[in-house]
């Protein structure tokens, strides 16, 4: 039996991708639609204060394929909150026309194992409490995708020593770092608590920076041999400001 | 042929994940709103008095991811009592706006195997009893999740010995134990049943507890060789005080 | 090569799962409620007739889970008369409440290898033609599932040779015995019709005899190494008389 | 590197299956009823004037099943007249009844392993023509199911020699034989057409005979070590003079 | 740990995949039915003009199977013109009809494994340029799928030395240039992207060539050991010119 990982934990996190009903919202009124996005603006707003506040972070991304439209992303210290921010916004009026068609429950997860992991003493540092409970980054692009490790004969990560794991994430590690100011991570773990077992989410300026550092960690052992992958999906930052104009028809 | 197991075996479960129609709900007049969500809170208190009574049990919970928005747990001691809770939920004015999602049908079972067996004669011991007819804890949080056994060629969980079952789970439960107190676990079997194997109901104060001990026992070697999981839901408790907050827009 | 076997078939068998729109069914006048209802007592009547002339059965059971609400099952000499009986349930006006979630299609199978065979002549016997054309038990409880064996490297049943087939089912069928009066069982075949390879109906007083059969079957090795399951689906009887109360709001 | 086969190729196939909307067409008016018959037999009449020019092929058939209602099967020159057969049936007023389920794109194709080959020169002969620009049969009952050849490390057909290939094809269609005049079967490529490699199309005069055939070909070692099946659906023939009858109210 | 691979990258492509609703589209008045191929036909022109401007390339081809009608496909600099794309086109009077079924997120990616790799330097040819920013062929067939490298144990494509990877993709690039003139190629990758590691975008004069191209592929070792497949979905061109005539009644 493999000694188990010991992990911090911060923010709760949900990724909550909807499509949006375009046909709906044509026939919907002139005032429907605009009492819809103030009520939309406003919750951002609400958002912002608590991101503000340090007490929580979120984002809002347009999604490029057809599998969603957005693709909002909320950070919070529990999973009321999480649960009523959801609600919420299914109560609004511009919920009505937000079709939920994926969605990850996770938490922000640091562990010794982290490829990142300065070696320092985490628990008390200002840097892992920023870690543990990220602002989320505004940046032009985000990836999310869950993952797991494979429980196989051959390749079983839950049944290796924990310095053979230590050494696969070592490289693993190096592999991101070539994408500092590049590529930002988050790791979140959901085991126990959604379909995988942890959630990824990225962000880059370029959007093709995603390609290249989930291309390149595929070569790394631990991937190769480990990895199991969910979807992917992508979008480009939707800022507050922008808002009017992505539901102007 | 590896000797079979045997179980005792209690209650009747259903868990009933339901995603709740906002939109519909938002047309629907003030009138028709108020008849739903007091029809809903008489059926709690009618499942509060079986409770009452020690003839069933059940706990309703909000959903965090989109996958669901409430989840339903009923506890009775047969079948026909939780298709008539089923149908009666749907025949009520609030069952045309919860939307069936996902369910799953078993039957609370002990094993000899059961990691927090106590050696006692269970046959005979009020503790068994309790815990085959177990009154669901109200707790903040609870989770979902079906699983099975592999049957692969390396990891089968059928052909091994009973001892060899019985040795790691005994070790399991002992990584079940760390978290008595913070979290509390309910095992249904639906082999013959329902989609999987078993059914896992945890409850916690804590939803960080559930990441970490199914993290934990993931190592564990009977989860590292031998199981196989579905997807798991988690939710924070709706008491009925709360279920006209919850409807209000 | 393994040398293949040879099937008796009798009737054809339609398992219908439907899901039932209450929210349009509480819409629809009480005289369509009520035409509806009469039309499905006078097609269970027929339905009834042709049982009683031993030329089919049939039987409805009431869905524990949300997978569906009504299973309905039909057997049938001809693959005319199972489509017949499906288009003339959705023409009728019960049928428009009725939506489709599962169906299985399958034809009643007895082999030389069946658990349950008493070395008898079996071409000729009485005993045989009942089993071939079976007039479904009218028990509480029923439970269907497809299934199919495995073609794996290791676990090949379609490479094994006849007389380890025949000692694997031997063994299973003794575990079966155990369970006579409890819970009786009709083996369908379904390669070349449908999804899996045979469809496995049970019905029981008591549906903890499901768990319990399917669970000590599982230990059989002809279940541990080569046995795939479909999804299983459990439901209360519902006879005739008890179709007003069902459908009553 | 295993050589590659050679096929033959002719007409191109549309297996397209439709579940009917009975629900819209009960409430659609008498009127519009009459003229969606009329005009589903007028597009009878046009293709069956194309297959009495020997310029392609059809039948419809009604599926058992609730995986579908009715099974239209399309053989055309080219893909140009597949879409454009679907896109007017889409077009014509039984189109907005008919709710696509299930569809399959795939080409005639015969080989040099074609188990039924007699091993004359087939690049001139009016038989091969026959075969790869097939009338469909009009017998009672049809079969569809699409199928792919492993590329498993122990079974892999596509790195076995060619001579192999012939080997455990030639056995396969000695199978095959057996059925002749029972079961009729046309074959169609669809590696870069479809999600499977293959598509099965099986015609009796009683339906037993699907699963007598295929059943027993499972035993053939090619099917036992190489074949992975998609889903199989069968219905019933629908001759044009019984259309009126299927669509009556 | 294999050394991982190198990319060039191009412009960033969208699979945007269809179905239409002809029900609605029957049910709209004239006008608007005018009024939306007008729009469509007016995004044709503004897209042809990027394309004109070589800034951008897109293509749109009607679909075989019932998976979907239209097949939309969209080569742009970056993805926040590809999100902007589909958000016009849903917000299009069309979009109302145009239900997506699938869609693909892409980037247009050359290698040094690139089968079809001349060996120049390829970071300054005009030619490497024509093939990182391609103009869509419109050839009357076009076949998309995407697909994966295995990591299994036995076939791990990320774990086997570039040198192995390079001759496997070469004798896979030699089968390929048996097609020159017959199939055209595009590969994009969408590691990072989307659900597959690649996407494979083929056209056609014949249809069958694809059957051809990619049956003959499956033996090459590279694709029988490594590859997995999504599913495959192919069309027919539509030109801007025959667009009233696909939409007419």
């Amino acid at each position: 039996m493999a000694e188990a990982v010991v992990t911090m934990d911060g923010w709760c996190a949900l990724h909550d991708m909807r499509s949006f009903d375009w046909a709906s919202w044509k026939v919907a009124s002139e005032e429907e639609r605009k009492k819809a996005v103030t009520e939309l603006k406003e919750l951002m707003d609400k958002w912002q204060a608590v991101e503000d506040a340090k007490n929580g972070s979120h984002a809002v991304y347009k999604v490029v394929s057809t599998k969603a439209d957005l693709m909002f992303m909320f950070f919070r210290p529990t999973m009321e909150e999480l649960e009523e921010i959801k609600t919420e916004l299914n109560k609004s009026t511009i919920g009505d026309y937000l079709i939920p068609s994926y969605s990850y429950v996770s938490i922000v997860e640091m562990t010794k194992h982290n490829p990142l992991d300065d070696g320092k003493d985490r628990e008390l540092s200002p840097q892992v409490e920023a870690r543990l409970k990220p602002i989320l980054p505004k940046w032009e692009h985000a990836c999310f995708y869950p993952m797991s490790r494979r429980r196989w004969r051959d390749y079983n990560w839950f049944e290796i020593s924990r310095q053979e794991r230590t050494r696969l994430l070592y490289e693993h590690g190096m592999t991101g770092r070539k994408y500092a100011g590049k590529v930002k991570e988050i790791i979140t773990g959901s085991i126990g608590l959604d379909e995988f077992e942890w959630g990824v989410t990225l962000f880059a300026h370029d959007a093709l920076q995603f390609k290249k550092i989930v291309y390149e960690m595929r070569f790394d052992e631990v991937t190769a041999k480990y990895a199991e992958f969910g979807d992917f999906i992508i979008g480009n930052y939707l800022p507050k400001e922008d808002v009017d104009k992505y539901f102007a028809l």
